[in-house]
């Protein structure tokens, strides 16, 4: 069943709520809805329903909130935000999107010194409207019940500001894998408790700078390996996210 | 240090040996080496040593062998082969690249019944030999020990035809996650062993029907969770590499 989000913190039974333009276009147009079809909607507060399509008001259609949906738990146990260098190409709108589908709750792109691309002026907004398309329709897509939020770009002393808000703070270094310590990011998960806040920090292609780790670890962020393979920038975010699932939703049952 | 692959079974220390010439060229004219640049080759036996280019004979770049490396554990300690439905685009060249990177050793396309592709003809010839490409690429840039294999297309019933050379046999098979059986997967890596072959079979897009869940299920497998999110074709394999390897090489120690 297809889900959409709705920008209304709440709904009640029988009431009747329209979609987006956009989510009203892709739900006639792309999906081929028919008066009657059933779908999934999610509010603001992460209550999900079922709904019919009761009137194409072009371009919006109208929906009738019909039962909601027993909650399961489809939200990863703690709230993660990734902060990531600024990579080449599309490779950013990949980790968004993968990492959206894989449990993440927040986004930050970061400005780093190795970073082969640098976003100014107008790219900054048109790449940051960009993501936020991209974290909604993976969020939709995996049937998460909150959209990650896409922060606005970081430089890495802006991110130590605000570093102080989070339980965890990680850091992705690639060297510590290289002395063979492979063992921190277990040690970790082991002590994380239902809610806390991680941040976890990914270099772009061109990894991190040592003076930038030192940085962060004198900030309280602890480096971790993921692993002895050398993960590409978009694969190491996967990797994380899908160990932290592993970890704390299948393992510890 | 850019790694390659070479096509020999061993080396000796001080040998002259020639790059591929299509690695020559990447050495040559992409990561411009220069006379007496040094970069890790790998052997066909998975023994790395560190080589000196020594001399450009166009279009191939002639290295020596200055001394070996010590071997460091790169390799999961279980041999991994993953089947996937045809997915669209270049979702099979994705899933490819990541799962190398993540540590798999063989690759089996695998036609299924609701694949929205079809690979026939002349596409089969030319799709293999792209992911082998990959693969190749992937390895070298992971630092990988062995270049994973891409099998030839397979039918669910020439997979089954095969699963007894392997020691586990699983399917991630959504319906498992909605009735909320997210153990099995755990339990199964607690119980492997090293060396082990395990194949992992994933659908396409369209998911398994669930008769081919049935016939493989009947000749051995078992259904897993990749927990409550739903994954996109290209991310599941990724988590799965990813879960294992946390679980096989970082919180086993």
């Amino acid at each position: 069943m297809q889900q959409y989000f709705i920008d209304k913190f709440e709904v009640s039974l029988n009431e009747h709520i329209p979609l987006s333009e956009l989510d009203s276009h892709h739900f006639i147009n792309v999906m081929r809805a028919k008066i009657g079809t059933e779908i999934k909607v999610v509010d603001r507060k992460g209550f999900a329903y079922v709904a019919k399509f009761v009137e194409n008001n072009e371009p919006i259609a109208l929906l009738e909130i019909v039962r909601s949906v027993e909650a399961i738990s489809i939200e990863l146990p703690v709230n993660v935000t990734i902060a990531c260098g600024l990579s080449k190409n599309d490779k950013v709108d990949t980790i968004v999107q993968k990492a959206t589908e894989c449990g993440m709750n927040e986004f930050i792109p970061l400005a780093l010194k190795r970073d082969v691309v640098k976003w100014t002026g107008n790219k900054v907004t048109s790449k940051m409207e960009r993501l936020a398309k991209i974290s909604k329709a993976a969020a939709e897509q995996s049937h998460r019940l909150v959209v990650p939020l896409v922060r606005d770009l970081h430089t890495l002393d802006q991110l130590i500001k605000k570093a102080n808000s989070f339980d965890v703070k990680l850091i992705a270094y690639e060297e510590t894998a290289k002395e063979g310590f492979h063992s921190q990011l277990a040690e970790v998960f082991r002590q994380l408790e239902p809610s806390q806040k991680v941040l976890m920090v990914f270099g772009s292609e061109g990894g991190l700078e040592s003076n930038e780790v030192e940085k962060l670890e004198a900030a309280g962020f602890l480096a971790c390996s993921l692993g002895p393979r050398i993960l590409r920038a978009e694969t190491a975010p996967i990797y994380f996210l899908s160990a932290l699932s592993f970890s704390l939703e299948l393992d510890k049952l």
